[in-house]
């Protein structure tokens, strides 16, 4: 089982990590700022939405910040030698140790005063008081075999369901940002194959429709659904069945992971 | 019919058009330099991808620098108090006077030295040698009535046939841009219905598939086709031909346009 642990938003380097158990909050950032400016670019920043599928329901990943009680996206600024990628894979593994996870770009969030309001109460120079303008980046992972741990400092951080996300306080215009990776996860699997690493070696088609429902968000006709699918082509059958349920044992798939990638690749051909 | 003017990339307001007829290409170079400073967001650029379709083929609308013989796409940057879409609407109409285009962000492009080069021979405090992420955006538009003209400066802009492309000498990374531009419009349309403005109000489902074609630069099977946008339920069948062709006059349809904007709004269910 893989333990993450949760970093502060505000905590660029090592040194950090040591010298701000001896500082409160404000200092830290405060003195963060200063670093700020040596280290990245200005006015760019990066968030990334990481949705959980554990074989029945979407969540999404958020940290908790201890000075206000609200949570937040994974996210943090483009250094000066590194491209947005680069940036995003780093940020997100900085902040909740999750490596080798596919990002992928769905849009940017340039809106006036998104994030001036957070730090209204520090001085007028500080860096994360300047405008941002923010590089979403989403990914899909099975967190079945992950479990999420706060750092010393007790913030916290957790898989949220999609359906809780409404009543929970959320700073700037993450909210907003959840909603259009949502909807570009959505997109994407009318031209792109989703599954790999999500379900397991062998699965059954059942298996398979319950994530595109957690996807979309709603159920889906079986027989059309089984057709659609198979006609992609991204599926070998096995000669096993899944045994033990109450029902007729159900067939087993894989994916035919040659023709997935050439079609992750090229896109799913609707026409 | 419309008639374009193609502005220089690096003007910047109306008071530059007087100036510059008693400057180099230098002088305003570097005095546009110190105008940005106080009116732009630095680090963030926008590019612009125009696709034009007349009825047969592909275009994209390129600008032509005259100092160094190289095109590039009509780009600027973000404006203090803007948002993106503002600024890359705004900077669209700047540079070629095109007016309620609907302009999609597609990617953003943060490599390092993407831009550097073209400005090697400046000042190193120049504006535009600063590192610029660019923000994409395309739109696909009909340009049969659009005729172009270049501006007093003898910059051209003009539409390039796609496969001209290649052999074209593009500046920094505009090439790559089109290209990103090119696939995300591929996408789009597994999950966007597309046609209206493109098309003449009443249309024949060959002239529609002629449209398909172009974006995805390859022949469609007819039956295949005309069964699958027909599903989509877009279209309106007319109780007209087109008359005139050497064959049977085929129908006319048109676009069913409340439920082509509903679906323009929640995606063409592909599941």
């Amino acid at each position: 089982m893989l333990t993450i642990s949760c970093g502060l938003n505000l905590q660029y380097n090592p040194t950090f990590v040591i010298r701000k158990r001896s500082m409160d909050l404000r200092e830290i950032i405060i003195s963060s700022s200063k670093e700020a400016y040596q280290i990245y670019v200005p006015h760019i920043s990066v968030d990334t939405v990481i949705f959980g599928f554990n074989g029945d329901r979407l969540t999404v990943l958020l940290l908790k910040m201890k000075f206000n009680e609200q949570w937040f996206l994974p996210g943090g600024y483009l250094k000066k030698d590194e491209n947005l990628k680069s940036a995003a894979t780093r940020i997100l593994k900085e902040k909740t140790q999750l490596d080798h996870i596919f990002l992928q770009e769905f849009s940017v969030f340039s809106d006036l005063n998104r994030s001036e309001e957070t730090f209204k109460d520090f001085p007028d120079d500080l860096w994360h008081k300047k405008r941002f303008i923010s590089v979403g980046y989403y990914a899909l992972v099975n967190y079945k075999n992950i479990s999420l741990i706060a750092d010393e400092l007790s913030e916290s951080c957790d898989w949220i369901f999609l359906h809780d996300l409404e009543t929970l306080p959320i700073i700037m215009d993450h909210h907003k940002i959840i909603k259009k990776a949502l909807s570009a996860l959505r997109k994407q699997i009318s031209y792109k194959p989703i599954g790999l690493n999500l379900l397991p070696e062998k699965f059954t088609l059942p298996e398979l429709q319950k994530l595109y429902e957690a996807i979309l968000g709603r159920s889906l006709n079986r027989g059309n659904f089984y057709k659609k699918i198979k006609n992609i082509g991204i599926l070998k059958k096995l000669n096993e069945q899944r045994k033990g349920g109450a029902h007729k044992a159900p067939d087993l798939y894989t994916f035919d992971r040659e023709n997935y990638f050439r079609i992750l690749q090229n896109g799913i051909s609707n026409w």
